[in-house]
């Protein structure tokens, strides 16, 4: 049986043994039940030893078997070591059909294929960016995989939705006792912020690191209260993609125009001003959004509260100008980011509960102005895809998207009208990554469309004549001039991935695509 | 029906409802269950407002009602004005039947006595420092108190145990949000390392503040995820007794040369040296053992790795000179201790739960090199008494006593010989706080015992000339040469308080002070 959900799509009634609840809108839901708080109660005696020399003897400590969930965090990015070496162990001690539990899979983990493949691994919930997600895409995975926001993931776990039986927590820095951070070692990621809430529900968690210290580590992103074993490896990645030297703004005059777009909008409809805040990330035209945010600020002496999401030396340099007031870090994409968060007491490591959990009493989401965002398409209905291309691959993550969006007053898409002769405007998305209701604006170079939910916009934006202002649908018949309108991907009926809504209902399904 | 435990004490099988597990040893209970999350899931929606005018208003937005819990921290001490202001607010509402969960209460609540008379406080569950606890011990409560050590309570908390249905966290700095700081503000108190659980597992989180700041207010203690209101008051306290201005070291030469003693003793027996740890507290021995913990340091040219517990000037000091590399703070007990906390990047904030928590997989106090700990009184079988006075009166809480015996490497009590002629050491304490199994060292101006289970610490002891060492019995009749014999207070057969270990088991009862 299916059903249709608020945005239109049909939702079936149950998948892999699972009942699904289909999204009925971005703050519908309240649930009636109680936290899960899975883990068993320890004990914690004096001078007992959580060290482990190899990452085998931890997993017999851990009591690894069939058909068990596993956790990882991807603050390591394309620089991950830790996912393959521990899978690897795995597989060597004959143990199958494991479900992977990560924040995100990347690149550097392609070679999980082998093991999807060999019944290592049998399912995997989290994010999926590359060459796994194109190996799901193409239906070789038996079961259904689940995607699930920053903030979605933390409300599974707390829901108990998903039971992690033994989370991996790689850590650029850990002590003998257990407790983990990221902000020092040659591995260093800044924060340790995915990993937080695996730490609090996991049923064992095994730290690995490759710089192992004496206790107390101080400051901690994790306690040792909450760890049982630690390994210590030669390397737990390549710190070269682990976090970049320093990122380069775009060269692109559309992306630059776009931001440029952005910033003056912001600035005509008076969010420019004292005290105000946003989220901004690391992709092509964010950095540009950043500099000219700060740009802007300079010309109107004003100064941001703060800034918050994934930072760069773009942020960085706003804190040390005195354009923001701090910095609030979920994932430090740059060498620069890790030095302040490090020296600046006004830079501040916040976990994914604090950001984004929508079965919270208020996360921080909830106080964004402004949320720059990205996507891969948008619908008229302001429905915004940002895990499938247009061809049905599902290549990418949701990340924050779908909170960040839920939150901020005022959620600005900024994208390129067009890629590779694609537009990307259509009338349906091919797949429901964050509903309209939630999402404000629509910048590409063509200009600007307002949701016209938000009438409070779009008459403050009334006597804007710099910057060309029109509806979604004129500005998809703009586009489509010039690339010609989309074809629908081939897809079959089989579902192979569920889009979770950051409340746990199912807002869309993706299908296997058909060659 | 009563059972022995492991200390000698009859336990009743059953008291008010609940069912008593006797105290088996200090590692020996190993729970089966697991941690019991009780609060229930809220929903996290922008622009919603958590401000309310007053307390009452906050009390019906929590749905207050005849024969909840409520919870309270202490770290306001004697200049508290939060748990006598809402217990105020609950009688004007008719509320009866109410049980207080606070960390501790002072003398400063002693107006609580009328509020257990007209039935509003049913139960205490807490420590009980001074008139409260003198009124318990005549029997005037007909429910049975229950007194818990830090990380007892937390452990108690997280099993179940105690459901606590509102929490009250007094906040010398909050947000409109609901982001609390102990650290600036009139009635700024350091860490609000109490509440921390309190925040975690209340079903409704009350936050009172008097500096309320724009969000959001970082760094935080206990964040906005946790807070469903927050009352803006004129003042939460009395700013001269949430803490002093410099603590003062005793003057007393008998009890300057028991810390002289402990220092002495430590040095001779090898524990002063790079890398070690220890807490002391703020009682009139603890700040002379700090001070000469400190000048040992500086002429062996050693250094500490971290210091912890209850901060005060001297401790702070030491992180000045370079002779201990960290300060790890649970509550901070002057001025100079809030200032550093703010200032210095070596003096973090540590939450009960990490720093205490039996049922955790590893907290802090298991670290401990050495332990400093106060009595009341201490028997021949090393078992420790810091709840009652020799007459029987239950004035005092357990603190961490238990906990840091139960952690440290060496437990070292530093007590005078005798109070008010009464002495200190005797058969059978009024009540067993603490095991004998986890005490090392008594030291009072007499001299040293060691426990002689500790035949390492006997054994490095051997050649010590300088201080008298002696076994607990000789010590005990040479204080009674000077004191005689003392007599035990009369009891009655009415059990008014239980006093918990950190594991959940009895350790003793409290009973009811015939005059």
């Amino acid at each position: 049986m299916f059903r249709k959900n608020a945005v239109n799509r049909d939702i079936p009634d149950r998948i892999d043994n699972r009942d699904l609840h289909p999204f009925i809108g971005a703050f519908k839901t309240d649930p009636q039940g109680k936290r899960k708080y899975a883990p068993k109660m320890s004990v914690s005696k004096p001078k007992s030893n959580k060290l482990c020399k190899t990452i085998s003897e931890a997993l017999e400590k851990a009591q690894i078997r069939d058909g068990m969930t596993i956790s990882f965090h991807h603050h390591l990015r394309e620089g991950d070591a830790v996912v393959n070496m521990v899978v690897e162990e795995i597989a060597k001690m004959k143990i199958k059909n494991i479900t992977l539990f990560p924040t995100a899979l990347f690149s550097v983990h392609e070679k999980l294929v082998d093991y999807i493949k060999s019944g290592v691994i049998n399912s995997i919930e989290g994010s999926l960016n590359g060459p796994i997600g194109k190996f799901v895409s193409l239906g070789n995975m038996k079961s259904t995989c689940v995607l699930r926001s920053h903030g979605g993931r933390v409300r599974a776990i707390e829901a108990g939705d998903v039971k992690i039986d033994i989370a991996f927590i790689a850590s650029p820095t850990a002590d003998e006792f257990g407790n983990c951070s990221g902000l020092i070692g040659k591995s260093a990621c800044g924060p340790l912020a995915y990993a937080d809430i695996d730490s609090r529900y996991a049923e064992h968690v095994i730290v690995i690191t490759d710089n192992l210290v004496k206790y107390p580590l101080v400051p901690h992103s994790i306690p040792s209260t909450r760890v049982d074993s630690i390994v210590n490896v030669d390397s737990i990645g390549d710190p070269t993609l682990i976090v970049t030297g320093t990122m380069k703004i775009t060269k692109s005059p559309t992306r630059l125009l776009i931001a440029k777009y952005s910033v003056n909008f912001l600035d005509k409809i008076g969010y420019i001003k004292d005290g105000m805040n946003f989220q901004t990330g690391a992709g092509g035209i964010s950095l540009a959004v950043t500099k000219f945010m700060a740009d802007k600020m300079r010309e109107k002496k004003v100064k941001a509260k703060y800034i918050n999401g994934g930072i760069t030396k773009y942020a960085v340099d706003m804190l040390k100008e005195g354009l923001t007031e701090f910095l609030i870090d979920i994932q430090s994409f740059d060498l620069e980011a890790i030095r302040s968060m490090n020296e600046d007491k006004k830079h501040f490591e916040c976990s994914v509960d604090e950001y984004a959990n929508y079965n919270s009493k208020g996360c921080l989401v909830n106080k964004l102005d402004v949320g720059f965002l990205g996507a891969t398409e948008v619908d008229v209905d302001f429905n915004v895809n940002v895990n499938t291309h247009s061809d049905g691959f599902l290549l990418h993550g949701i990340g924050g998207h779908q909170d960040v969006a839920a939150g901020s007053d005022i959620t600005m898409i900024t994208i390129p009208a067009y890629r590779n002769r694609l537009p990307i405007i259509m009338d349906s998305v091919t797949t429901v990554t964050t509903p309209g209701e939630t999402v404000d604006v629509i910048i590409t170079e063509m200009g600007i469309a307002i949701n016209p939910l938000r009438t409070d916009i779009i008459d403050k934006a009334k006597n804007i004549k710099s910057i060309p202002i029109m509806t979604l649908q004129d500005m998809k018949l703009k586009i489509e001039k010039i690339t010609g309108k989309m074809e629908k991907p081939k897809k079959k009926d089989r579902i192979v991935a569920l889009i979770e809504y950051r409340d746990g209902t199912i807002i869309d399904t993706v299908k296997e695509v058909s060659l």
